[in-house]
């Protein structure tokens, strides 16, 4: 009855990458084999490097942990920057490097390829995201401190009635053009970073087509070369 | 008892064409006898050439597999283009190349007869959707990279108040200018190709007109031909 | 017990005109008296003189089959064009022929009696909802092939979440206007076939007062006379 | 037992007026006594010789049948004008008719006394909504034959989506305009009525306050007296 | 037995202030006692005093019946004018008086204290109701006699739909602008009236501050004064 | 048995500190352990710091009872200022302090650090809430008294469509408009208390980093310092 327990490649012993694997498992989806051609594994991989290569420059971000073009769940790869310790609050100068971050894998695809994919779909979204609660729960725009909660839609709708927030169609229009603003800029900072440091994207993607992943010494050690 | 699984024409074996003639039933419906005049076989023929085309002459498509005016379900022909290999992203390329396909159809009805059919309705909601998930979601148009997805809709409702989507009318009216010109931008390419491409596009319509469906070999003799 | 089923005529046997009557009384309702002063009777007499005269004068309609003042369920009158053969398709020519023959009716009461009556609604609405649906779903105005297909509405609200079609504030202006044109248009090329065959109109009308009903052959003889 | 039949002033046989007494209590509700100052009184029998007036002098209304300061139900008169025979079909004259009749109470008011009452709020309700059916779904206004239907409202939700009737914001307000020129023009002449009926109306409403109901015939005496 | 029957303070009959007390309680609550400073009261006093001196001067109001400081239910004071006599209909005249008396309370917090308060609201929003209603019901206001209804909210939704009163966003405008005209103007009247009895209103405030309620007999002859 | 009643630290008496404790954890949360970086905690302690000096500075606040930097619940720390006595009715100027109270902690983390935190939302949303109540329901802004409750939102949708209270989109700008007023002067006033008071909120904050929790006469010593 012991093999049972026996795990995928016959060890008895449990060792630290199989938790690691656990845990992608569990947040991001089991590996995934797949068919790519070698032109898309270089799309996901410049993606992938457009993403690392962001964080690294722009302020207050956590370090990168891991870039991967493993494919995984719905996701063709990832990068991860879990934070290095417990946060209790968040600047506005860390929410406006989280959106660029986000934006750099599209900013890449434009930049290398004069491309566009779908692939950056989510990405987008949770930028607009943060940007939009930026605007109208966080006070960090030209609008100054002043919430139009509801606006940014709450998961109860009686919740919003409750609130109070009803926004005239005036304020609205301010609050996207505020959006707008916050996106053009990451986007702009994630654009300059990326022809700032062309070389060492194209060192960090020709990494990944090899290895298919980096962890983050060697992401510093590639950084500092 | 054996008797009883006879095919329809008393073959007793089943041949390749059993199958994909059992494929087309399930996602296009059975095969239907139409009473058309001369006219309308010939409208819709030149439809049918035109989305093939168009698919033919725009970057990136998957090759035409077969053209048919076979009526089947509630259409009068169809145009298939199956993918040939997975894929796992899709480019703006791609996604305007689609586009200009579906519209294909309409294309040759307006240069051919100087005439539009409802028939083409089907291919103007697809393309309009394409197009509207282009400038909302995916952030291809030139509002940048930036999420509006709840103005594509969702299938759940209060998916959408979770995410926090409301745009105001200022930005509904450009995401709409954006739309359309994808859709005219594309509209545009179709009728550049079907000029251009006239005298082949009487081929394809005759040889339909003649066999009802020609199939991906015979398709690329007469193009190259 | 034979008795029972003698038809209302005490004829015992069913004659063509048995059948066309139980038709008539399944779509349209059976007969109904009615206590119309003459004026009334000549109204409804020029109204459904003016769809026949306009149904023959547009392109590509179908022969009017029979035009009649026998009020019957909520209508004081009907005009029918069956369809001569099976349809598969509707063109845009077809669609506004239809649109106009729908509103001949009012610019006959317009034209012969400078009146307007509640009548003529349920011919409006009519009309109107074809043009609407050639504006934003068949894509048949000058806004060219895009879909705003839930703006028409449909039976079920989910589907229109589902299908993503919301619609800015400047497209549904637009729209309206497209629609407006279509019905001016239309209205318009009613007035001009009534006006141009004013003493045709008279005939037809005189007929319906002496007769009541009048079949396609005879109305044949009308227009040719 | 013959006693419980007997009517509520002792008498033994149903006199005609017992039938009218009926079909008032079930139209209008029973007679209700009120203390009125004799102020209030002459503003009911101002506002009810009003409506009564202005019936008589345009096209096309049934003729007044009776004018009544006697309170029933709700309401602390009544004029009335059944329909001298069945109707089949409504004018658009009619409509204005009704329209200026119904403003006829208020106008009385304005002209007789400078003030303005609560008790003419059901009468403004009722032609305006004449008039916005005269403009969406009658094809009565400068808007021409075309159908809003659905701006007019309907007992179903689910309908009016079936029907697919949503209306831009600028056609709303182009159909507010031609309804309150429909108002405005109705109510200047049910007032031109009133000011060159002065004398008439004086008449009328001192009758009403002597014997508080006028009936057909003498109406008709009052008025070509 | 008989005990339980006695009285509060111990008399064994009921005199009429017994059953006026019974009265106050169920429409206003039972009084309360607070610890409000005096300043507070002082407030309370001018505000409750403003109510009932516009009262007095505007046309047509029913007279002051009692005016107090005793907190009863969730309200500081109040200032009651009951009927005279039953009111079959009601005119623009008095209508407009309520307002200004509504609005009695907050002209004199701003003018005497040049301090607003939270406790005005419910007089504003009763005041704002009856204005609302003489624009879009009563149609005294220049936009005339026509009908807004449902523009003012009605109990059950499905009574708007079936009214058929939607309004466009223009109307709307117009309708807020005659809304507030109202206001102002009764606002305005309210402070006039104020202004110029200011000697009285000091009067009446330094009574209500000792006396805590004054009746009306007492009311009458401290204006007569 | 006795011993199940010890309290925490093995004393057997309750103090009026245990009962000040249970009163915070019921009101804020439990007492949180954080490991707060020190330039997390100086931040705020600035934030803490900017709301009770604001609070000192503006008219008619209530004392600061206590200000802290204590964790608890979903806070990093807390200014409280429990009502001195019972209120009965709140003013204008007392709602503007309150609003430039509240803004008091985002003003310290812009004038000190010249960086903003998502900890000041609630602080944001509690004062935009009552900012537009001043405007919609209290008739405390330049719009003057009147009434547009239901902008500000009801638990219950019901109540707004019964209360008709809807309003135009021009009036909901108006309403916008003057929110933003009264946040925009409340934060200059909170920023000016802070600029011109700079030492003090130093050495508040610096008894905050040492001692964690400052009381209502430690609070006003350092304030008399």
């Amino acid at each position: 009855m012991r093999e049972q327990y026996l795990l995928r490649d016959n060890r008895d012993s449990i060792l630290e990458k199989d938790i690691e694997e656990a845990a992608l498992k569990v947040t991001l989806g089991s590996e995934r084999k797949t068919l790519q051609t070698e032109d898309e594994r270089k799309m996901t991989a410049y993606h992938e490097a457009g993403h690392a290569l962001v964080a690294q420059y722009v302020k207050d971000m956590d370090p990168v942990y891991r870039v991967s073009i493993v494919a995984r769940g719905g996701s063709l790869g990832h990068t991860s920057f879990p934070p290095e310790r417990d946060r209790y609050n968040e600047t506005k100068t860390r929410l406006l490097s989280i959106i660029a971050t986000s934006l750099g894998g599209r900013a890449a695809e434009e930049i290398v390829f004069n491309e566009l994919t779908v692939g950056a779909s989510d990405d987008i979204k949770r930028a607009t995201t943060i940007a939009k609660k930026m605007v109208t729960e966080f006070g960090m725009s030209d609008l100054g401190p002043i919430s139009y909660a509801s606006v940014s839609g709450n998961m109860w709708i009686a919740k919003d009635f409750d609130e109070g927030t009803h926004v005239s169609s005036e304020m609205e229009a301010k609050i996207d053009t505020e959006v707008k603003k916050i996106m053009d800029e990451s986007y702009a900072k994630a654009k300059e970073v990326i022809l700032s440091k062309r070389e060492m994207l194209n060192k960090i993607s020709t990494r990944l087509l090899e290895k298919e992943t980096i962890e983050s010494d060697e992401f510093k050690e590639l950084i500092n070369s």
